[in-house]
């Protein structure tokens, strides 16, 4: 019997200086984690090392040169190191422009490599747009390096906790400019990647919520027209394209019915209106040990030619060495993007 | 030993052929109710009636001419019927003008006693838009009807349910105009309102989190001004006034934070923001048996010269006659209007 192929996923390391290394660590220290994957880190070696021996786990860190040099199996953490990825310091938890530049060669090499299909996804640990920034390497964020390295215009951010997946037709812009950026067209294009992710994902007929932009979704024109100059014809052209979506739904009772099984993802206006009720959801504060118990939830970003994946979470410079940090973030990222890259492998 | 007195609670029907009605019976059928509070049914006398028999309790409705006439006792529901209240269809779940009216003569009779000293607080009953508009009366909900027979300008939405509250700066208005109606003299009037509300409900020094607008709430000015032109001024005018306000916090990370104990009560710029969250917790979907589990929390208007507290969930026509609807809100709802009435009863 033929064993299926497993796909290789290229790990980014993060910020150094951050929870990424450790994260990525302990997620490679579980068997489910190598039983859907092939993983490969991209980062540095020796950051590598330093977060396997503080989080006190008994792996081997292995230097390769290429994907074809790695062993996959348990126990083993291969890690390919791009040039230009030095890490001098081992301040853990500050703000610097080499750990940044280290981060940011990284991402650059894993892209190059999914593009190159030398791997099937990627997978990014959290970077600190501080450090990439004083590195100079001017990004907001992972999203947008990806896109401009793979030239891509039209992408979504989705987040995905449990059973709730919401998909952002606008992100990192002011509240004040969300209403003339949400265009029919920009709608249009969201719902139908929302509808091939979770064809991919496994769901045959997926359901799609698609959000209102106004209080109730502006109670048929009272405040507001998004819903009926944008929203609703979008809305319209996906159903007449035999895709299941409904909307636009009043924004506030929309959540409750997608975590109750209404809709397998929404579609979501602005970026608060999705980041909002994933997060209540998916963070979890432990009052007695005074801090963030679960910090859970999967980032991926939709459009691109290639796979990513990422955590939901930053760099959590101020817990940086204390090993308590989650991996389930990160195991979350991986599981998604087996899923996704799964029909690539052959 | 002299007994407390409790407060004299006027409770408005809501929408005859709503579930309104069956709310108020199966709440007045609780101990618990008359152990904190007096309750006054101000509805009509038969529809009250209908839902005791409906819901099969064994209370007896007495009509009363007058706060002074009734008994207040367990297996007695004390109904005020006022003047215009008539109703002589019985289509439940239907719109009717008649209905509309009848819900609306009895929040102003409640208006009309709260005002007049005779109770010490309303508590109302869902009602439904279209039919208080069928039958000529224009208003968007029961906020607005307050504040214009009331005289009041500066009032502002709270919505609470268990540990988180949101109280709202901007409510019924499109998204587009929210950046233009956050001034730093509104907010800061809503952190009063906040602080103010918190320190009537038992909290002594209320920990009060004031929500960003954007995205990141701006991640400094990157995405926006709101935070730096009215926010911050107004978080630091309060705070110099000796209350414990705390922000402009990204929005996203704000709630997960309340939940988990950072803050009293939260601050918000726009109607979804509060409500996304409250309704993320408040509302749970029962897959099993197709319809709403909780729909808890409860409604607030702040800033009136007389108290109101109100249920968080509409008249629910589709169930209407399925004697299924819970009784939580219309408690909790209860609860609060006894606690911030308590110090106005001699």
């Amino acid at each position: 019997m033929k064993e299926t192929v497993k796909p290789l996923i290229g790990m980014t390391m993060g910020d150094p200086m951050g929870i990424g290394p450790e994260v990525a660590v302990k997620a490679l220290a579980r068997t489910s984690v190598h039983a859907m994957a092939r993983p490969l880190v991209i980062g540095h070696e020796q950051v590598m090392r330093q977060a396997v021996n503080r989080a006190g786990l008994a792996l081997q860190v292995c230097l390769v040169q290429s994907e074809t040099d790695a062993v996959f199996k348990e126990g083993i953490i291969n890690v390919l190191q791009p040039e230009g990825c030095q890490v001098s310091t081992s301040a853990m938890g500050q703000v610097s422009a080499e750990a940044g530049h280290a981060a940011f060669v990284a991402i650059e090499k894993a892209i190059a490599l999914a593009q190159e299909g030398r791997i099937h996804a990627v997978v990014t640990g959290p970077i600190h747009k501080e450090a990439i920034n004083a590195a100079g390497h001017h990004f907001p964020g992972h999203t947008e390096i990806f896109a401009q390295y793979t030239g891509t215009q039209d992408f979504a951010m989705l987040l995905a906790y449990g059973d709730l997946k919401v998909i952002h037709v606008t992100t990192h812009i002011p509240l004040s400019k969300v209403s003339e950026s949400i265009t029919k067209e920009r709608i249009l294009k969201v719902i139908g990647l929302a509808h091939e992710v979770c064809r991919k994902l496994g769901i045959e007929q997926p359901r799609i919520g698609v959000a209102g932009l106004n209080p109730h979704a502006s109670d048929g024109g009272l405040f507001g027209q998004e819903e009926a100059e944008h929203i609703a014809p979008a809305v319209q052209v996906a159903v007449d394209q035999g895709i299941n979506a409904q909307g636009p739904i009043p924004p506030d009772t929309l959540f409750p019915k997608a975590i109750g099984g209404w809709f397998d993802i929404c579609v979501v206006m602005y970026h608060d209106q999705g980041h909002i009720p994933l997060k209540v959801v998916g963070f979890t504060w432990d009052r007695e040990n005074d801090r963030w118990d679960s910090v859970n939830g999967v980032n991926m970003t939709l459009g691109l030619p290639i796979i990513r994946t990422s955590v939901d979470h930053g760099t959590a410079f101020d817990i940086a060495d204390q090993n308590i940090a989650s991996p389930e973030s990160t195991i979350q990222a991986i599981e998604y993007a087996v899923q996704l890259a799964k029909d690539n492998v052959t």
